[in-house]
């Protein structure tokens, strides 16, 4: 029997009106209704406006210390440094906080969590935070987590193939004036063509989007490696509990709006077969196989936009290696990627605490 | 001292007016003038069209033994069934035959040449035809070649990112037409849009390939394996001399009109240090290399279309093995990828002849 809304727990949906926030939104319409209250806040200037959640029009509140009192899990979606200002303060006020932002990440004190793959992390939250991975890494791990408990992952090679909006709005506004230069033009045929065209007009890349892949997402790490590269060989080592695990990966930029895709070259400690593979995969939650390639079944970008699962296809023993599997995967960046994976943190988080009780764990 | 043009050899380019014979034209046109007569041969439909070479017109002949006879190298950019039925009668009218089609890429008897790597593989050509490489092979094999010479390879896993040019005209008009479709439009936000607003319209894709990232180039293989995959794993075995080693490749299709783009996981006998790396790269024939990248410096097929190496960066040495290579690599699909390889092959043929004698060798 569902209790009713009023002895339900409070979420906060902090950044309610970003990119990520108006996804949460959308999630937490259609998931089973545990929630009593969903407060939205966000900054000072978006307060007053009204958006639509569980059917019903709410107001949205300016983020400040009253308006986290008696909230019981505060999902953060805003940049890092209102994140790093408020998740403190929201976890001192009492609410336990999902946070989709880069800066608890690397915290060890900060369980990093894919409710499919590693639920009970969520419960070791010292500091009352809890983090959810990037995107990059949840486009793939959901995938790769089953097939690990199967054979034992011992090697990892990944590229990415990464959409604009990981960029946030203006990495989508950026591909689509470049797309808009491009159309009915004959560019992309001869030397500096594109970046003639294109100006300084590149928005958050550092190069032209349209027509193009550009190999460098986010900053730089160390020793030529991004700092995309390394939190997803940093995160899939946590996530899998296998701190030693060899991962070598390259991330790329393509001019895809909303879809992740990786290529995943995976060596495990056993022998593996495609047939197993596919069961594990056909089984696995958070999971779709979509492996008939001769009969065009193979997942792309297009196919995942606005679903939930991470899409599987082209899975492959390697042809000189038994112990490997070659795949290729797909999920929305800002649903599994982002908001969804962060609204499945929030429902175990509350789902652990047995209807009752302080939401904030051992 | 240059002979006169009627002492040189006769070059027949076969397939003149197709993508790649334009290319091939335009190439042989500014490299140094080692041919004599530069005959154009084409399908009747063609016949009579006047294409400028070295400065001049030259009217386009149709292809028949007629046409072939007193060719020394005939140059072939024409479909498969093309060059399986005129290749064997140009090599028995006497000329050597350079072809860019999948036909004899797999016969033991045919050698399968890069100039810069394997150029002592052209002498033994028994049925007087030799073969260019595919595109994708020939965007990185420059790269791997010198650092194999160097370091010893012993594995590698590849992902592609491949333009759509090297599936012909049709594969570049279709990327155009949908990209007509897609500009101003908010598309590729929801789930399917992509593939309504396209319909059928996929041309010789199987999906949309406009904000669209397409993991299936070529026809099945065997396992899942795609041709173009098991083909690159075959030709990179080949063209290196190494028959056992163990190849992982995904081949993906990406919304640029020419560039080919890879991602190398190469893994060595012997330890590797980037710095050794990068000095081979920056000398090694037919290799740009450009990594820097945060100063912005890194290829993207923007930078190298229309231009003739093959352009290296993000040059990284694995984060957990030191034996292994981490790099992207990037070439014109047109140009290195078929026109530039198959003149240079053209080339070295008629070097090889010291100036005189048959053209056929060993």
């Amino acid at each position: 029997m569902t209790p009713p809304r009023a002895a339900r727990p409070t979420l906060a949906v902090v950044g309610a009106t970003g990119a990520v926030g108006t996804v949460v939104l959308q999630i937490v319409s259609h998931h089973a209704d545990i929630w009593g209250e969903i407060r939205l806040l966000a900054s000072p200037r978006s307060a007053g406006r009204k958006l639509a959640v569980r059917g019903e029009e709410v107001e949205v509140v300016a983020l400040d210390e009253t308006a986290l009192a008696g909230v019981d899990v505060a999902l953060f979606a805003v940049p890092d440094r209102v994140a790093a200002q408020w998740a403190p303060l929201a976890a001192a006020a009492g609410a336990v906080v999902v946070d989709t932002s880069g800066v608890f990440r690397t915290d060890p004190e900060v369980p990093l969590v894919v409710p499919e793959v590693n639920p009970h992390a969520v419960r070791m939250r010292p500091h009352g935070i809890v983090a959810s991975p990037h995107c990059t890494t949840l486009s793939m791990i959901v995938a790769l987590g089953p097939l690990h408990a199967e054979f034992g992952l011992r090697e990892l090679v990944l590229s990415s193939y990464q959409a604009v909006s990981s960029a946030g709005r203006e990495g989508v506004r950026t591909l689509r004036r470049q797309l808009s230069l491009v159309a009915g033009t004959e560019l992309g045929t001869s030397p500096g063509d594109l970046r003639r065209a294109v100006g300084d007009d590149t928005g958050p890349f550092p190069e032209p989007v349209a027509l193009n892949v550009v190999p460098w997402a986010g900053t730089a790490d160390r020793d030529g490696w991004s700092s995309e590269e390394t939190a997803l060989r940093r995160e899939t080592r946590r996530i899998l509990g296998l701190p030693a695990l060899p991962v070598a990966v390259t991330c790329v930029r393509v001019p895809v709006v909303t879809g992740h895709a990786l290529t995943v070259h995976a060596r495990f400690e056993n022998d593996v077969t495609v047939d197993r593979a596919r069961e594990i995969l056909a089984t696995a939650p958070g999971v779709v196989l979509c492996d008939d390639p001769e009969a065009g079944e193979f997942p792309t970008p297009a196919d995942v936009v606005g679903t939930d699962p991470a899409w599987v296809g082209r899975v492959r023993r390697a042809l000189d290696d038994p112990t490997a599997l070659d795949f290729f995967v797909c999920a929305d960046n800002l649903r599994k990627g982002a908001a969804l994976n962060a609204t499945q943190i929030a429902e175990l988080v509350v789902g652990d605490r047995g209807g009752g009780g302080g939401a904030r764990g051992a």
